[in-house]
């Protein structure tokens, strides 16, 4: 049977994970979530997260610039540990490089993996460089370390929680449709593209979210909602209902959205790639958690839905009515 | 300028460490040694080691089986663990595959690498599978731990020190010369190759050896002696001696060298993958290191040569007489 018959997912649960689990000791967390956590003290956990970046599947060389793949390569790994309210530690990065490029092309790439390295105070402490035939490849991976009592596992969803995310959704994939599209660029699709192309980890929200005792599970938007939640839903046994009039979105996606025709519902569920935190709140804690987010970080904490007991899966609601296609869910609007 | 022309060397020392130097912490150790070395308390340190491998520039896909192919991924990173003195905790794979490819590939892989997981009780706690247009990408990470007091830098060899590696040279070469030439395969030809596909990393003694306090620095052989010795010799500055005559080579490369006229010496010293360790101890205390290793190993710990103060290099010598040209060498033997 081909790989692209099974694809990720089940190459993961079907050849891969399997195999490990005895070998998995107590307390440690492997496959599964954004990070394995292994405990190191009674109090502290190590995580470690890592994401392959290969030409062509992930990035044309042609369409994004090589200081903004340096920026997001590591962009996408400390969102992960985001994800689970890690302080993010250290970096390293593997880079497999055509031999004919230039120097400056990696220059480049440093100057935005170091720049995003210094806001966020990870230094990159080791990795790999060699050459590879035809595609650029690159492998980042970004340890860190949290309290244990604050891990936020894609488990650990509540019936009743409130669903939340921490930043608008469908941006970065509206700026992946101007690219592929080859729309103008102003000032509206600038912000969208800025969005797809040097997105910015959340990681001091997931720091301040974890230590919040009413946020039960965490997880980044790297897929879209439509399948980071579902994650969620599976690890947690849990079902899920989502008000479409509530998901936040740009004024640029719906200005963007209006001119070329484009279904920002569509962007926003399964665009993917906002690495935004998708939050589950006990709902007695919401409005308080809301408040203090708003006062800490001067942007909003959305809530978009809610969780049920029942079998795991998404509904979708517009004005408390289930919406079973998208599509019509947006010429609904 | 290209890529090619400044090496792998190259773009790590002047592109890509520089920039970090600054957000290194005290106590932590950064790009420049086999792992990177984060304290975590008084007493312990935590390691990390990353190694990418991609088809056509590391291995050929049709010369190598996949179960030797993820055994030895694995292994490689294993080795930089064992070259600290480190314990391996866990290790994670980013693997990128064309579509195309068989699931039973795969299946294959997980069943080397686990094989030496199992072997070396690391289990798989993370990665990311991903699909590659072309070309097979693996990267590997591994995380250890170990005593802070009995960490073994690059830097720490003495003058006066034995020079010793762990195991014979040059087989992995042989092997591969086997697979370049395509040679018959025989039970001869077989243990090269062994050794080429499969290295075993030598964990057990880079734990056993880092425990020794007359054991000053260590490093695994990956590019061969003369390259991996110059680390050590520009990391302690220092100066290198090294005894033809005492290089640990196996009965079956000296064979197939005799039948296929190859120079075992050039093999043994610029061949790499060997993964053994090379150690550096200091000479009172190497002939009771050397006796305790044989016991605990069953096995000999070679003594090469020695280190002396001088500017960073390796002498070569036969008979105690400077030889400047390993063709010559050879033909001297």
């Amino acid at each position: 049977m081909k790989i692209s018959k099974i694809g990720e997912f089940g190459l993961i649960e079907q050849v891969i994970a399997p195999e490990f689990k005895e070998l998995v000791k107590k307390h440690v967390t492997g496959i599964g979530d954004d990070c394995s956590i292994i405990p190191i003290s009674q109090e502290k956990a190590h995580l470690f997260t890592t994401d392959m970046l290969v030409e062509n599947t992930h990035f044309l060389r042609n369409k994004i610039a090589a200081y903004q793949l340096g920026f997001k390569s590591l962009a996408v790994n400390l969102s992960d540990i985001a994800a689970m309210g890690g302080q993010p530690l250290a970096s390293y990065l593997s880079i497999g490089l055509p031999k004919d490029m230039e120097v400056e092309w990696m220059e480049e790439f440093m100057r935005g993996y170091k720049d995003l390295s210094e806001d966020e105070e990870v230094p990159l402490l080791g990795g790999d460089t060699t050459s590879s035939r035809d595609a650029i490849v690159i492998n980042v991976g970004v340890t860190g370390e949290m309290a244990r009592a604050n891990i936020k596992r894609r488990s650990d969803a509540r019936p009743g929680d409130i669903v939340c995310v921490t930043g608008n959704l469908g941006d970065s994939a509206g700026g992946l449709q101007v690219i592929l599209d080859e729309l103008p660029e102003d000032q509206v699709s600038g912000r969208l593209l800025d969005q797809h192309l040097t997105p910015y980890p959340h990681v001091s929200e997931g720091l301040w979210l974890a230590r919040n005792q009413g946020v039960h599970a965490m997880i980044d938007v790297s897929d879209g909602i439509g399948s980071d939640l579902q994650h969620i839903l599976k690890a947690s046994g849990l079902k899920g209902h989502i008000n479409l009039e509530q998901l936040p979105m740009s004024l640029e996606l719906q200005q963007q959205a209006r001119i070329y025709n484009w279904n920002p519902l569509e962007l926003a569920i399964s665009g993917g790639e906002d690495y935004v935190l998708l939050v589950t709140i006990h709902p007695d804690q919401f409005d308080q958690t809301a408040a203090s987010f708003r006062k800490h970080f001067n942007r909003e904490l959305y809530p978009i839905g809610h969780l049920d007991r029942g079998e795991p899966g998404i509904t979708y609601l517009k004005d408390q009515k289930e919406v079973r296609d998208l599509k019509e869910g947006y010429q609904h609007f």
